[in-house]
């Protein structure tokens, strides 16, 4: 036990996703794209006699963390710091989690590399069943499109290489848990479908037309967030729905435009790090 | 032919390599480890009737940067601006070729994945005979180990997770080309041994020891680095020598502390990115 350590990790929005079983959670996750943000989570990891974790100063329970910290044997307090809200479709639990990763390895003398890092981090996501595709989209950071599930060693992500200026606008909570333990064999073969174009050509305007048909054909699309969505349409822009959450995102200035009070990030370019 | 586009590619001084051949350049590069820095090269392409390629304000030929503005069919100036020496193993042709084929398909509207963007820049510096592992560091960042080669659909990358700041003190230039068209079969021998020894303990301070032994056993270490690698070490430092480049780096504080008047930068934790 040396130190107190940090890591930032970018939040993460998802566009579309399909779900892919496996009993090793090293490879169970999903295929998918997303936007990874400059909006993200700092997460500090302090060793300490009890676990105790907190999320901007309030405590509460999170399952990833918990996993992450079991694996690299650690008993610490974890202390998340982020603008971004819980359950609103940010990967704030998979930031947690990947946060926890890399900065206890720092601050116990854990010596394992980032892959190794993200494996249990995605590992411990899949587990807990609040995520599977943003830990390895926020390792790899940009706008990853997952091609192939799983962690690092089984995985195969690309990007598309464009950074924009990203809007969002929070209506309210969805949970992820829910929707991952129903049925998701519409939302799969609709992911897939999402990808498959987005692959053919990989640019934020072709990302965003895929996520808005996802949205749809998986049948997730709120009344709220579809209201969002033509109101940004109809002053011009593009915006589609974070997955999970009831929250709208848009390139560009598409909901300022539309008069909507947005939160405003950028595309962050790079994956999760420690911080210095 | 839309606009003007700017790419930043970070600096990448290897530490240790190996060299692996392959009729096909996307398979073909090296295995090793680097350090992606903060100090890198900023390339701005500009659709243009005739290619012309500058670096700080230097005209200048660049057989890989040509060869991705062929395969992008793109006819531009390219302009690099940079804080880094050519020659001096920072990867500065690498990140002239990787930056080109960023902002060449951005500013041409070329639709291409970040892979493929990476693979171009990639076969290019190999088929140029300038570098086999500098681009996928470049694109990875943070600390890359290069553990299987090629470009991103064949090789595979993990990463030391660590941050910090680096230091640099550069004596002269070497050749990469003349290195790599010469016997490598000792090199890729230390290589390989320098990589397995940081797999198995993936921090910054094996890294450094295997640099160094590689160094030796690759029979690279000149009089002069290998003068200034003691005076760190005597300092109560650690330093090794840039492949391929008569440059000393280290990290922290090393060569300051040794009475050096060196160049100061970070581990650059993100990869190449278009900056908006």
């Amino acid at each position: 036990m040396t130190d107190v350590a940090t890591a930032f990790v970018p939040g993460h929005v998802t566009g579309f996703f399909t779900t892919e079983r496996d009993d090793d959670p090293t490879k169970a996750g999903s295929r998918g794209g997303g936007i990874a943000l400059d909006d993200g989570v700092e997460v500090t990891v302090r060793p300490a006699d009890e676990t105790a974790i907190s999320l901007d100063g309030v405590d509460l329970e999170m399952g990833a963390v918990e996993r992450v910290l079991d694996a690299l044997e650690a008993t610490a307090t974890v202390s998340g710091e982020t603008d971004l809200p819980l359950g609103a479709g940010f990967g704030v639990s998979g930031a947690m989690a990947l946060g926890t990763a890399l900065a206890t390895s720092e601050a116990f003398d854990r010596p394992l590399s980032e892959n190794e890092l993200v494996t249990i981090a995605h590992g411990a996501e899949v587990q807990a069943g609040t995520g599977l595709g943003d830990v390895v989209g926020q390792a790899r950071g940009g706008m990853p499109l997952r091609l192939e599930p799983g962690g690092p060693q089984h995985n195969y992500i690309d990007a598309i290489p464009e950074r924009t200026r990203v809007e969002y606008y929070v209506i309210d909570e969805l949970s992820t848990e829910d929707v991952l333990s129903g049925d998701t064999h519409t939302l799969s073969t609709a992911g897939q479908r999402a990808l498959s174009r987005v692959v053919g050509e990989p640019t934020l305007s072709s990302f965003m037309r895929a996520s808005r048909q996802f949205a749809r054909e998986a049948e997730l699309l709120t009344p709220d967030v579809r209201e969002v969505v033509m109101d940004v349409a109809d002053a011009g822009g593009e915006a589609s729905m974070a997955m999970l959450g009831e929250t709208v995102f848009a390139p560009g200035r598409g909901l300022t435009d539309a008069g909507y009070d947005a939160q405003v990030t950028s595309v962050h370019p790079g994956g999760a790090t420690l911080l210095e």
